[in-house]
């Protein structure tokens, strides 16, 4: 099954194949992500919250979600190859302080209680 | 080793445990993604690409811009999750384009030809 | 009235005035544009699309908002004045562009035809 | 001369005339927003810093970030008048906190002492 790491590898071969490093900058490669992620904004922006629940079931605008997200990961993860941060790793650790800042008992289900608007990094 | 999957797992019961799934839409969750990607994006903002190259090895933004990634990472795979895709799968079929589009032999350093800045999707 | 140009134009002195024009180029604002739309969505997120029509009505979240909007104003109207753009010009070529594409009698409330999530530029 | 508040009436007559104003919540319009700035940054996020001061000379890629720019301005344009909100008076009262938080004599030419990356809003 293909990991991350096959991902990440295949990724770093076809920018140097391609002698495309010079521009894989962490900053050109954050906008290049942030580019990717607009693309997937402006799928899902006239659908209501419950339509896009069902977006992929949608025979033309499905396979189009599905490739923004791919067009999301190679950025992403070529992003973290270059910056040399195991992007799994940083997620468990970003889910443990989650975790202690949002108590189970505490909130439930409250809108003023979903993940914060705005990261504490 | 961690991975995807086991991420994948677990935010499902984070949301679960806090009745948060009704907030978790697709579209609630792009939105999330693109406000943590735009918090990655101002960490970089004012470094020249040649300094974003080490930004790791600043003691105050190196471990922000982790954080960072662990936030993007949790809200893509939650979305994912939520949509029923394989990111990795999706990523690999949308490289698989790319090395099709780019050959190698005609795509040599080029800045014209570095990735394309719209996906075909 | 204040107006964009005013604006622009006490923009253009206080970057002058820190020496801050070496920072910024339209690849930084544009970044530092992204990273405040993101900022801005992060507070409409886990909102309905009905809760955001009320959104200025928060005591709390809608101060929030108009701070983000006039961050958003700030680095737009910055960039458009490093490039040379009128952006009220802009937007009215843009404008008649759509007026085109969308012609009123075809284009009666449908999602279909609804702003393109793609502009062609 | 072509104002904001021009601009804004006729984008409310083109929404109204094709019946879009059930799309038009702040929440939608807010990802809009950010899937053009997307888009704007897919123009420049190959180009150094220096090359992106020059990308209006360029014959295909100068009227393409122009034409961004003009969608950019579309939707925030929109959306702060569906919020009831003045762009331009927003972005002075924010101006006005950053010329407190960042006085000339203490931010000169600093990367340090540039426009802060998460607003305080």
């Amino acid at each position: 099954m293909a990991s991350v790491e096959d991902l990440s590898a295949r990724l770093r071969d076809f920018a140097a194949e391609r002698d495309w490093n010079q521009f894989h900058t962490p900053k050109n490669l954050a906008m290049a992500l942030a580019g990717e992620v607009g693309e997937l904004l402006a799928e899902l922006q006239w659908l209501t919250p419950e339509q896009s629940r069902s977006v992929m079931d949608d025979a033309s605008a499905g396979p189009r979600v599905r490739a923004e997200l791919g067009d999301v990961v190679i950025y992403l993860v070529r992003l973290a190859d270059v910056l040399g941060v195991d992007l799994v790793v940083a997620a468990f650790d970003k889910l443990a302080d989650s975790e202690r800042r949002y108590p189970v008992e505490r909130s439930q289900g409250s809108a003023r209680k979903a993940p914060p608007t705005r990261s504490t990094g």
